[in-house]
């Protein structure tokens, strides 16, 4: 018989959706002592919430955060709203002893960050932050590559996340579906949207960052407000760039844009190793590009893996060979990891903590940024 | 307030799990008016099929398939069993006037096909054959143009499905796991696993077929079954390529075999048009490749089009531009065809009939490959 | 001191350009004992071939064959006009003890290409059929990987050769442009224009055909002659597709068109063995895809093997790793191991006897796709 | 009759091949009033120097450049030695007049760059250095889609150049064959020597760079000195990654190193502009990818374009389409350009003006580099 996790939602957004699919399958393709039940979901809008409840099987609806958090039937929060409160919710869930599972980035700063983690940690409970492409097969494949010693001494890593969808200048900033553009909400533009997946990825296969420069722009300087309603100044970074010193020596180089015409969410990566290397791309996130210089000469070659087989991670969960799985499913894995971790006493990685780690080279990104000046990771 | 639909499964095998993830999934992400429930299943393996249920949310088990078929509180009967069981079952359930959808290919044989069609169309029941291939946003996507006449007049349609599992002479025939391989429970080898779904897809795309010559070949000729414990000869097709006569003129080829080292499920298909091209592979299910001769010449290009934006068939209901979806999906799509087909009173394709069309080419296939000769299409 | 070798060709068009190219830049970058001159070129035009030897740096014209091939200060002819001429010009020259260069098919029929080998194995003399994809680097691995034994048993062969630039029904037929299009001077279609260069390789690679059945078509049955001026039936095959039987057990299908809109010279082959398979693609002829089963399982994939490297067949005598050379250095290798064969006395493939066995293929394929019965290869 | 070119080739090494292999076959495939004749090679080895010019024709031999520089008979001089000799022989036959085509980089620094900018302008001559890359077809092509305004607004350009041929600590540094690891023969490591590339192609297509801050790396500290036989410093950097603002308001990406495995000559570009963006890989030369806003929305994809067709930039002169072209071709193609540009007293880019704008950046980027400041390009 499971042991039955009650879980409590906020928001009911697209990572609101992810995720609820995710609580929702784990147990159907993996077997867990926890099985997650969707008690309430929360949100300000109760028409809304309701049709999301209803869709999803939530037993309860909440209006107001604080109360669900209050809630004495609530094993985990999750948090899925806008970054500028994931401070409050997560301090307030702390407090009462709850697990918390937060959207990314973890906060607007790695300020708000450490008050997080501090809290978190004080409560002593299970804690994780979603930064969901960890567990795509295909990359964490290449984290165990990595970490078998395949790739020997790593010299390069390089990332890049680029989309295309707010070229247009028509398109207002703010409100439910933009939030994303309007840095009272998100803190930052690309840098804690799309390149805090690329240093966590990092940071997680290849180690901390110590030092960084960047450049940032904003292409589109002005757009009309969804809350205001008036042409209001954008605070968001469209683009930004940034080089990268490792602590292993290695050389990063990581970019981000929301104006790369022709791309929709291509998050690639790429590792030069001494003995091997590696490439991955969200666009067929079901392969890794391996190569081996280990290979007989003239058979050398990048190698297409089409991460389908069961020995491939997470896989023998899934079909059969050649048959591939899809976005969705990065959050099907990340709760059977964070139930997992439950059973066996051991956090779910990245934790809070961790993910203060992407914080603190966020915050040094967009520092060198504005200064012009290389930035320390502190 | 959704109509419920109470599913009786047969089988806990690949497709029944393949089947009942996506009757779980099917109301949370389409909007319809029915909504399945997973009232029983059943198989003869009492431990296992209560596991299976357990998994899965089935509400009861049944150990023979007699008894569910014969159950009042079924609506609909899902075949999920080998072939030489699809006539019998299907035969009994028509009687009991309960919806029928069957696992490709349809039958053993078009001459069991045709009794099928016969008993579904007399009970006058919903039914469909489960091609979940033409379900995948890229595939529906290339019926779409075709059918708008994009390509013009089609000159030619290739189409292959190769794996490479039954390389090795050790495998055993037969049994639960590899009944595949076992002429007396799969019919056929390929023809009928493999090709059946090329068929299925080139006639959906392009129309008939009319006559084909075929070559087959069984390269390993005896292995030890599972049932008999005997090395015994093996009765199915290893490979099997025929060339084809399309009714509106245009020329197929069309491949497949278990012993194409390198591929897993390589399914692919190609359309030359007079006007366009279009190319398709299931190892990247979410892309399409299309070729327009009336793009401007200098920058005429085969078009990788990543089959993930809200316009592309089905994909508004799942996630954001650039996020691709899995196999899986391809079954969750056929489920809500088949319920908006119900709520609409419009059958859901294909259906028994439009199955046996793909039958018969099974059987010509398999005739011309015994004989030599051509084999018309009957 | 280079030995000199006098060349005299016949023909003045794509396959003449490509031929002299060869010969002049051969000594430029392989390290031979002989050295082509261009002595003499030969065309019915005067004033164009004048314009083609001053192009070419040829020493001299003639505008009658019977009299190039009669000169004593010729050492090789090299045969560079329609199919239909072939015979009678290898005949001559044969008789007058000359070496001869054949473009590729041998001859319009296997019966002419009978004759050819008799006549030039009579005459004792060095001869080759240019078939030059054998010679790109990609394609000589591809065949050393398999004669290593590198895949194991051969299972399956595919090969296609697609193009595009004949579906306009505009286009006529015949004449000095467009004589691949006159069955009188071509003899067939795609059959021995296209096919024959995939069935040359497969042979080469995997062995001799024993049996096809094989489809034809003309889709336009019409077309204005250019020699004629009216309005002529078609008398080429437009698209041939065949089914073959390999000595070795192995499987073949074959398909040509030059009704694959999309595809300008897209000649791919792919070879499936127990052990390994390979693929290629003359769209990317500097690649040669390579899979082995023997790789470690996880990290099992295609490669794509960039065939530059200076341990690559023919790549050490160009420029450095990663920098492709392209169609044109296929000749000057062909011309590089035929200069080689005449200092170590040993023939350069394929000879005029190798060539027949292509031929014989032809014959049967097209005899196939008229009786509509397997046919042998005799 | 055509206009004699004589030529006096300095080096014997791969470029000089590489620049050899054009003059002798550019008027085989261009139509033009000059043609170069191959006249003197000079190198300080006289017998290594007697066997290129036996091998490429040319007509007489020097082992002084001096020497070279100071003949009548020769209206061009060619200078293919390590970059410390790019100025002094520049100056030295700038002043004889002759014409002057220098390998690329043009100098170690953007200081010589000056003086011989000065020098040859003072001269008037026709100069050009040879950034052969710009006459890929593809890159030509891209360079014309752009210029063309077909992608709008441009908002980033990004490039690479990954080599791995360093790796090893056991490659000694100088000499003939290695003097790209010394820098007192190269002046810099990968920034020189392939950054160099980048940014020429960059600023051809997307105009001038402002501002640029660096990282550089030397991997490999020591290496046993080719012409001392002692372990020395190695004072070339490894790698180079440079962040770049360009005066259109675009931002820039670029990186270099000889330490990514599994790359041997990777040079990438993208370039995302408001409505189109492009791709290129000197992998795949032949190709340029394309992606068009302006598409209709379901047909959207990158296009793959295999610029071979006689429409394209330079390719009506060579085969037929689907036919490519490799590496070597660029240089045909430069030459080309350059004597057309004679013949019609038009420079033919990059002059050496154009080059110096390359080295300024250079400069830039290394000052950045070991400065860790942002630095003006000046």
């Amino acid at each position: 018989m499971k042991k039955k996790l009650n879980v409590g939602m906020i928001g009911y957004g697209f990572m609101a959706r992810a995720h609820s699919n995710a609580y929702r399958k784990v147990n159907n393709f993996f077997d867990l002592q926890y099985q997650p039940v969707l008690k309430a979901v929360c949100a300000r809008d109760e028409a809304k919430v309701k049709i999301f409840a209803e869709t999803w099987g939530y037993e309860s609806v909440e209006t107001d955060w604080r109360k669900l958090v209050e809630r004495k039937d609530l094993d985990v929060i999750d948090i899925c709203v806008p970054n500028n409160l994931h401070r409050d919710i997560a301090l307030a869930a702390a407090r009462t002893g709850k697990m918390i599972l937060c959207e990314k980035p973890l906060a607007m700063s790695s300020q708000e960050g450490a008050q997080m983690v501090t809290a978190i940690e004080q409560a002593g409970v299970a804690n994780m932050v979603w930064y969901n492409y960890r567990r795509l097969p295909a990359v964490t494949l290449a984290k165990k590559l990595v970490e078998e010693g395949r790739l020997g001494r790593i010299f390069h890593y390089r990332a890049v996340f680029l989309q295309d969808w707010t070229i247009s200048a028509d398109l207002p900033q703010g409100g439910t579906a933009l939030w994303r553009l309007d840095v009272a909400a998100a803190g930052s533009g690309v840098t804690g949207d799309l390149l805090a997946h690329c240093i966590d990825t990092a940071i997680w296969i290849n180690g901390d960052i110590s030092r960084v420069t960047a450049m940032t722009e904003t292409f589109v300087k002005e757009r009309k407000h969804n809350l205001t309603g008036k042409v209001e100044p954008v605070g968001i970074d469209d683009a930004c760039a940034f080089l990268a010193r490792f602590k292993n020596g290695s050389l990063g180089t990581f970019e981000s844009t929301r104006y790369a015409r022709g791309h929709k969410a291509l998050y690639t990566f790429e590792i030069n190793g001494e003995k091997a290397s590696i490439q991955w791309d969200l666009h067929d996130l079901h392969r890794l590009a391996y190569f081996d210089h280990r290979d007989e000469g003239v058979l050398r070659g990048w190698r297409s893996i089409h991460v389908t087989d069961g020995e491939h991670p997470y896989m023998s969960q899934w079909w059969v060979p050649g048959l591939q799985i899809g976005y969705e499913h990065s959050f099907v894995h990340q709760v059977a990891d964070f139930l997992d971790g439950l059973a066996k006493n051991r956090p779910a990685s990245p934790t809070f903590r961790d993910a203060q780690e992407t914080q603190k080279v966020c915050d040094a990104v967009l520092k060198s940024g504005s200064t012009g000046q290389w930035a320390e990771v502190v």
